[in-house]
């Protein structure tokens, strides 16, 4: 049964090996090992007699030609530097695997394959450039960015509007691993996303005053440390008391940072998401006016900058109902659940209806080249996305 | 009345001229700048009559004879970078210009006033090599270390047993700005140091697990900044609650650091100071079982290493009398106070009886270009310093 799910895993870690770095997965926007990645799976593709091209944003795309509708499977093939094997790459492997199964099956939709050439925003401090040129949202400036890439990989940027997916696209399906702990913590294999969690980033700047660690009382301080430290404390208060709010304090830089010094300045990021908007958004100015009060208290200043306010994205409903109604019929329990990362789903899903299904991330672990998904998990996504795709459209 | 104290400002602004970089203040252990450094304050050392030479550790060291006892008064004139104008070099320049006051004069001491080449710690980060050239506690490989620097300036370091105070040297004098508030925050002049505080230095670690910010529920979480956060303000808390404590988390480096990412590791600083050592050892093992116990809630690890624990330096109870009196009879009020910082007296106080005289610093400020002293401060200081060396000893 799980021969299918194991050669999955193995072509996962063989690409895996196609690198700009030696022995480690460090594999950006179209670096020169992603040719060898198109060429294996290009291969593979042709040998299960999908139509396969590169579009011009470097998209690796296979049609199986069938019925309609045209559902479309999809992720990205880009990594972070010193990634795993899975994160992207599973979800085009899966779907390439299912069209294998699905070939020899009479009634069956047409089935397009993309990996998407980018996502992780590595390249050039921009995610998402394959999933945006499909939908024809990538603007003039990203092109112009991506442009010199795109042509070293022998790709002709001024054709970009021949990227868009195909007009009678019905349904967009994206399998990625969770990356994160929760089906692990609920020992399930699968969740069905309902929506990518909408997402604020701020950058968040007390400032007191540097001095002497020997020569200042406690009272005389306006230590912005102390300041910040509180708020941090406060931040982790408000997300722990509303479900489902995630809120981090990443970045978080001390100045003048000296052992004997009282620290005059603090730069804290902020990171607050929520899969409602309006919760999303009550959280943070209450994180803003409590920087506001504790710096007033301690006589520092507390000071911000918005960097991100992106809403949240729905998941089609009825897709995703279709969705769970696979994995049960698959013989496996149904977890619905958010997104707290962004992924290529989200910038289909305002065009086409989507779906996505996450797989277990054994010790939530992403990023990493500890990164790593079950065998069992693999079969049981498999078996989902067959019944999926086999439903009576 | 005034005239010599603005004559004292006047030479340490000029003296801070005299940097290894242009438009700041920065004059390490025997760099080239301080051979004119030592030239100029010769040369006026030299028209009081005092008999000038420079000790192989580069100590510039000026007698003017008089009668028993032998006083030295010190302090150094190596600076941090960009310094200010009067760490330091304050107190030979008033040293000298007490010399010239007193140089008139029948009746007084013989003051041997030094100009310390090293006390800052900046070009091999170990600090008072000149304090510790002359009461012969400089170690062998300090010396070492320091060899080239002293040979480059023309000195022989083989002959550093002969930069040992003159045994007849019966008491020792620094003034020195305060580098603090506290004289400001009490509007008075001048203090009496009684102390110099004592010192640890420690490094906690917390270690907690790096994950994903968007798809790690709050209660997965093992953040080590929340738990270093909250270790933070028990730090403050405690040093609050006790008279003359001050402790400081001054440096804080949190890992990976990013916006996006769960803090997996911070590393702290922590610098805890009294004059009493039970207190300060007290006080740290309150700290260290406050950050096992956080982080053991936590489920995150707390581990520390100790950088230093120097115990407490009391100035000479009979000397510090001596100038409180010295101070009244000027005067001025008299205040007691502890110093936190460390300074040459603390080097010189176990082998020769100390006292130390602080100048309120404006702002608290120093270690900055913005560093100052009041005209009416250094008049006060060197009226006190007359009447000091004027006594019947």
């Amino acid at each position: 049964m799980s021969i299918r799910a194991q050669q999955v895993i193995d072509w996962c870690r063989k690409l895996a090996t196609l690198s700009i770095e030696p022995g480690r997965t460090t594999r950006p926007f179209l670096c020169p090992p992603m040719h060898e990645v198109h060429r294996l799976l290009k291969e593979w593709m042709n040998r299960i007699g999908m139509q396969v091209s590169v579009d011009c944003a470097g998209n690796l795309r296979g049609v199986l030609p069938g019925d309609s509708p045209r559902m479309v499977i999809a992720s990205h093939l880009d990594t972070v530097p010193n990634a795993g094997a899975f994160d992207g790459i599973l979800g085009v492997v899966l779907g390439i695997a299912l069209c294998e199964s699905l070939s020899c099956q009479a009634a069956r939709p047409t089935i397009e394959v993309i990996g998407f050439s980018e996502e992780e925003g590595v390249r050039y401090g921009i995610p998402f450039i394959g999933s945006r040129a499909v939908t024809g949202t990538l603007d003039a400036k990203t092109l112009a960015i991506a442009e010199p890439a795109i042509q070293d990989f022998g790709l002709e940027p001024s054709e970009i509007g021949q990227a868009r997916l195909a007009p009678e696209s019905a349904g967009y399906l994206e399998f990625h691993i969770e990356q994160g702990p929760v089906l692990e913590s609920l020992q399930l294999p699968l969740g069905v996303v309902e929506a990518i969690a909408g997402q604020s980033r701020l950058e968040v700047i007390f400032e007191g005053q540097s001095n002497h660690a020997g020569t200042t009382p406690m009272k005389l301080r306006h230590d912005a440390l102390n300041a910040a430290a509180q708020w941090v404390l406060r931040v982790e208060q408000e997300a722990s008391a509303h479900e489902g709010l995630v809120a981090t304090v990443g970045r978080f830089n001390v100045e003048p940072n000296a052992t004997n010094v009282v620290p005059g300045r603090v730069t804290a990021s902020l990171d607050v998401r929520h899969t409602c908007d309006d919760n999303r958004l009550a959280a943070v100015r209450q994180l803003l006016a409590a920087a506001e009060s504790i710096a007033a208290r301690r006589k520092v200043t507390a000071r911000w900058e918005e960097r991100l306010n992106q809403p949240a994205v729905p998941m089609d409903a009825g897709l995703c109902d279709r969705l769970a109604r696979a994995v049960e019929a698959a013989g496996y329990p149904v977890h619905r659940m958010s997104s707290g990362a962004g992924h290529d789903a989200m910038i289909v899903a305002p065009h086409v209806p989507s779906a996505m299904l996450f797989l277990r991330s054994p010790g939530g672990i992403s990023h990493s080249p500890r990164e790593s998904v079950l065998l069992e998990d693999v079969e049981a996504a498999f078996a989902a996305g067959e019944k999926f795709l086999c439903q009576t459209w």
